[in-house]
């Protein structure tokens, strides 16, 4: 007798490989599709290139360019180049520059009920609003997605939300995650999947529920799933692909590990003041601020209906003097249907900035507001500084809100339209007939193993890494506690331009703590072969980045010794080959100092049969007991040099 | 017996406060409209700010926000609010960010036939399409305009060049301007005025003579001319000014001083050659060469009869795979317009990428080309690495032949549209009700003088500076022959966004010649008070960049000695207050050593009386005689520490 299952449930059990579904246990599990955009995805295309991978694997693929589109030099469109023949040569789609964000231009083209989706951007999660498992990955995992290797994650627990009753007039989707995000804040849903379910889905779309989807990962979820139901099927037909539709919903008498309920009808205007996705209070609570900007478009707010609003409550009025008005269009086909049915005049017309179809402002690229000055944005997140000012003043809202404010100059609530404007709510309507247009999606050429990548100046290749081996470098840095990832590889516009380019990236390894680092370590390659680096609790914590490992790889790091480790930070190190060695003794940390030899010797077959490894200090002529808590997977990446080394060797087996 | 005049005449005359009408003589002329930029707009501003200027004296003038609006920082908004403010305060039209083009927003709402605009941009000329006498100049002179003062210029050389027939099938004005350039190159209108006349005029409407009057600049022209006659009436009814319409014809008899003719019937599609818009040949020439990039608009191509044609070539067709096909809007109102007469549908539909109205690409703001790639742009300039990309390859073309190339992915000739695609040439009609939009010119506000003007962080003060007086200070740089003002403060990205900032920009002085000079010249201000400069022949030349002499002035500079000077650089020297000195004995520039102290006294009496002053070397114990070349208005703006203190004089008695 089969259990009633729920749609996550049905998700993952129709993909798992491996591991059982028990909340908290790993799972590996088989991913259909891929996207990728082109922040993450170049490195994942020199991930591929590295693998030496024939073609994707994949049911399909997609490579998108929607983040670096503003081209003020050379780099970004090199890259644009280089994604183009990289995605041709390994089979994947490609999304030419301005046709749009990754997760809007994947729902309306290629997103399935039924299939899994891994994605190298964090609002994949998106397109669980189609009845997919949709997961934010880091590069490597989506470039072994591409490979056909399985994902490996925590049987996530199932956090059901049942929607009851109906949105009221000026109240929209972005509401609905505000409300959840003002419960659950942005740790309150990690480890779960938030499934939402109930009589309340009626009277929202499939790009309504791609709003709250978006924003589940700003409460820290696996991801977030609806059911594929009738209204999915009208949005696929609307689309052309009403043949590619497969109903999906939870079983009668499905379970959910945790309960929650929302009643849309009692829902208000809801904002996240700065800075924090958590930060939510009622519009009403903070209303008659002055603004600067009013910014609607994004991930987080992409449908035809989202800027229908904004033009239905903006036509034939004009922007405050004071506000700059933007308008961050999600997709080129989204461009031509509000083009054809005047949402677009009605737009510009009241003083709009048109910007190009992509991420723009939401990821800092254009658009900043003035120093000390408010901007409502429409986008998913507000963390400090991510505008591209410095402390920064964002608050998120609905399209209803941003549109209402950007009329009055003033943190407005949409409902006082009525009385300002004597506006009713407009009652949206889809366009009798919707454009589709799939022209800027190019398909795979035929014989792509024929074509060459390209590459500017600015792209290089991945290195190759060697298998493990003993070693006597010595300690190049010792560091403290709770060591970040920005102090391995900082981020920012000096350094995130060569994201392509490791030996260039790599010379900004550790700067942040030692400005010669670089210049040591190809002095300690020269003499002794590489070092290593000695560190106290939490080392590597923080952005997920995965250069942090691969650029002290280049510069030769043997192995990272530390009293413990972030989780994300240890599996880079692992995946790029650097073990990652804990001191059993945390006390023989401060018998280091920087500049000691250390020698490891016979590690193969440490690593191999047992947990732990004798590190000689030559210099001091002591000995340090340290362990690693390598799975069997991942002993086996550690001793080939790398998880790519490993794919490798077993294609070539 | 009045003698005929031809247009140039008759606006030099009607405006003539100072000198003669006769070629090469200096002439002052009254100024009625001025406008300015964001990107020197800010200076001209902290000018205002300095001379304390009560209220504009101009019949109109506007500030524009065009150049920088891609807002990667809270600098761009932070300027856009510091210029609100500041045109509210001194009584300036403000045109709102994203609201386009100077030239083109200007032409739509602002030019007169029969009035004189300056302007701190270089392509200010083009609102001589509509019978204005329209300068390009530097920002501290366009400030004094704005303050009532007369513009000096030389008296130029009229060139009449006598159109006749009428411009074939695919050939539009952007090839007749090339074709002036292939004929003139970059230099050859050097002090001329061209003024257009003949019975060619007839089949060019103001926009087609916009594109020709706004390239002028790029054949060193002082201006150019067109007259104002019926076709410029209907420009300005179909933008609801008929009412400020005058005419303004040659008159009959009236001669020029240099003759050229142009018969538009035998035109055929020009394109000027990587990296100079002199650089040109038929498009035949060339045709068949890859692109990466067909750009189309700026303020070389900003009618909208040119996104017109694009959008009929493009219609129902997709640009070709490897072409990034962009679209610049000039203005707003253009864009109301193209959306709502299904321009901008086609485009878009046909894989356009959209970009804010205003100046992007055209100054490497924005859609730079791919390294090694070849970029049509229908701009005006494609100087070496102005487009962003080094070493970039940037053609200039007419509307038509980008867009026939945007199809082919090739540099194509658009006669070939008809065997390629079957189309004939599309015979364009205006739009039967255009739309005008005035909404977003802010008029400015009653009260200017209670308004405080808005400064973000990175906008400082115009730094007072003393009268001149005697000194004795180190020779702080000695310098050889031909010094430009790239080295004197370069330009570039890292110093640019301080333009508002005269205390972080002088950081820069002379960095490329010496990277301690500004704390050198910090160490002799506080020692000596200051410090001199001793440089070789043609000191100053290239850009007129004003910093250039504000920002040495601003570390103690007392005086440049130089063997010569280049013009911009020693009038903005004079300027701001430093001394021009020349030696009389250009021998004498081997005897001194950086290092040296010199000693100047009684300089006040020498200026005041004399051509001539003494410089004692008190280091080496010998003397040199210098000289200098000042009119008498000059010689009282070096008295008095610089023009600015001179106004600020004048004013108060």
């Amino acid at each position: 007798m089969s259990k009633a299952l729920n749609v996550t449930q049905k998700l993952i059990q129709s993909h798992l490989i491996e591991g059982a579904m028990n909340p908290g246990e790993e799972i590996g599990i088989r991913i259909d599709q891929t996207l990728t955009q082109d922040a993450t995805g170049t490195l994942v295309m020199l991930e591929l290139e590295a693998m030496e991978l024939d073609e994707a694997k994949t049911e399909l693929s997609c490579q998108y360019v929607d983040h670096n589109l503003l081209q003020t030099d050379y780099k970004n469109p090199d890259d644009h180049l280089f994604l183009k023949s990289a995605a041709d040569r390994f089979g994947i789609w490609y999304s030419r520059p301005g046709n749009g964000v990754s997760h809007a231009v994947h729902g309306e083209h290629f997103a399935r009920p039924g299939r899994t989706l891994a994605g190298s951007d964090s609002h994949t999660p998106a397109n669980g609003c189609m009845g997919m498992f949709a997961l934010g990955a880091g590069g490597l995992d989506v470039a072994f997605s591409i490979a056909g290797e399985a994902m490996y994650l925590k049987m996530p627990k199932v956090l059901g939300v049942k929607l009851t009753g109906k949105l009221p007039d000026w109240v929209s989707a972005k509401d609905v995650v505000l409300e959840m995000l003002r419960r659950y804040d942005v740790k309150g849903a990690r480890g779960m999947v938030i499934e939402y379910y109930g009589p309340g889905l009626d009277s929202l779309s499939t790009m309504d529920r791609h709003v709250i989807a978006n924003m589940g990962t700003e409460m820290g979820a696996t991801t977030t799933v609806f059911p594929a139901d009738d209204e999915v099927k009208r949005f696929m037909k609307q689309n052309n692909r009403e043949n590619e539709f497969q109903k999906l919903t939870a079983d009668e008498g499905a379970e959910y590990d945790v309960h929650d309920e929302l009643n849309l009808s009692t829902l208000e205007p809801m904002i996240a003041l700065p800075s924090s996705p958590g930060n939510v209070v009622k519009v009403r609570e903070v209303e008659g601020k002055e603004i600067y900007q009013s910014y609607i478009g994004s991930s987080a707010n992409p449908g035809y209906r989202d800027f229908w609003i904004a033009a239905e409550i903006v036509k034939d009025k004009t922007a405050h003097d004071e506000v700059s008005f933007d308008i961050n269009p999600t997709s080129r086909q989204i461009i031509e249907n509000m083009v054809k049915h005047d949402v677009m005049f009605h737009l510009v017309q009241s003083g709009a900035r048109i910007h190009q179809a992509g991420c723009n402002g939401c990821i800092g690229m254009g658009q900043a507001p003035a120093t000390g000055r408010n901007s409502l944005r429409t986008v998913p997140r507000n963390f400090p500084d991510r505008s591209g000012t410095p402390e920064d003043s964002v608050f998120l809202v609905s399209p209803e809100t941003a549109a209402a404010s950007a009329l009055t100059g003033k943190i407005t609530d949409p409902r006082d339209l009525e009385d300002l404007f004597g506006m009713s709510y407009p009652e949206f309507k889809e366009p009798s007939k919707y454009i589709v247009n799939k022209e800027m999606l190019k398909k795979p050429v035929e014989n792509g193993k024929d074509v060459e990548i390209k590459k500017g100046p600015n792209i290089s290749t991945m290195p190759d890494f060697e298998e493990l081996q003993d070693f006597e470098v010595p300690v190049l840095l010792k560091m403290d506690d709770n060591i970040s990832t920005d102090e391995i590889l900082r981020a920012g516009a000096e350094v995130l331009p060569f994201r392509s380019n490791i030996p260039e990236i790599s010379k900004f390894s550790f700067t942040v703590i030692d400005d010669n680092f670089y210049e040591r370590a190809m002095e300690a390659r020269d003499e002794y072969g590489g070092h290593v680096v000695v560190a106290g609790e939490n080392y590597a914590q923080g952005s997920s980045r995965e250069h942090a490992a691969i650029a002290p790889r280049y510069l030769g790091q043997k192995a990272a010794v530390a009293k413990s480790y972030a989780r994300i930070g240890w599996q880079n190190l692992v995946n790029f080959g650097i073990p990652p060695f804990e001191f059993v003794n945390p006390e023989d940390y401060d018998e280091i100092d920087q500049g000691d030899i250390l020698r490891v010797e016979n590690i193969r077959q440490s690593i191999e049969t047992g947990n732990s490894a004798e590190l000689i200090n030559v210099t001091k002529g002591t000995k340090y007991e340290v362990k690693h808590s390598l799975s069997e997977r991942q002993r086996e990446a550690i001793l080939d040099g790398g998880v790519i080394n490993t794919f490798k060797k077993k294609k070539a087996s």
